[in-house]
């Protein structure tokens, strides 16, 4: 009985983590549907990075999961010199916003299939940027550990995103 | 051997959500730490929320958490009506930004230290806003959850807030 019992605890722990993540993603798509192409070129406040910025940043911090988690390959590599190696430059060479929201949906739905495939169990496991060594030691450095940081930072730019949207009497 | 296993996932699990919620609560007090009261007092962006608002109303949530959580009182009921009912208002009568930190330190001080006093168990009991019945049907809906949920909230508004302060050439 009380292996049954901890047993859930556990179920119910991987459960609160991946709605998490579905949630957040599920209202960055929601945001992206509000949102026009030009909303998105522009800065979410003055001087801030731009929303084309935001998302492109978000998009390659998703795809490297597919590494990470040991999935497979990356999908869009590319990503990584102007959305996380570079600040937001008005004249960079990056793919246009109609772009963006095809690389998002895409490596959403890829991440979202390995998610169904995996168990319980695998949630617990190790993922790649941390040793075998370092892990006996830290083992809530796991891959459902990983999932939810990358599902906060997602609810931290979407924060900033929202200031994207048209503006209401009630703001 | 088995229950030894998933009962150790069982207490990773805990341990991630709370070191989720340290790590955003620091987060905030950090950057609170580097605004003066006039940048709190500015709107985050052109026509939306000032600083001040944002953090009252963080302060409101997370203080409601004490009941919820049945953990005792809230502290600061009267941060409700201006800060959860209302919207931001130039001349609201709300408390002042150093009262504002003040009630911020001290509503997370009284809820570090009931987490402090939880146990693994306790974290998966049903919290004062799901009914005995529903939570039979849905036991992700425990105290755990509801702290992760709070955590993700202050990490959305950290990362309007985060826009309140200067400038700097990397944005």
């Amino acid at each position: 009985m009380e292996s049954n019992q901890i047993s859930d605890t556990t179920q119910v722990s991987v459960k609160m983590v991946l709605d998490v993540w579905h949630m957040q993603n599920s209202r960055m798509d929601k945001l992206l549907s509000t949102l026009t192409d030009d909303q998105l070129a522009a800065q979410a406040a003055p001087g801030r990075n731009t929303g084309i910025y935001l998302l492109g940043h978000l998009t390659a911090v998703s795809d490297r999961l597919l590494e990470t988690m040991a999935w497979g390959d990356r999908m869009y590599p590319n990503l990584d010199q102007p959305f996380l190696f570079s600040p937001d430059k008005k004249d960079a060479e990056r793919p246009s916003a109609a772009e963006l929201r095809e690389c998002w949906s895409r490596v959403n739905e890829t991440i979202n299939k390995h998610i169904a495939a995996m168990s319980t169990e695998d949630w617990f496991k190790r993922h790649m940027s941390v040793s075998e060594e370092d892990f006996k030691k830290e083992p809530h450095r796991n891959r459902l550990n990983l999932l939810l940081s990358r599902a906060i930072h997602i609810s931290n730019h979407q924060g900033q995103m929202l200031y994207l949207g048209a503006l209401h009497n009630e703001n």
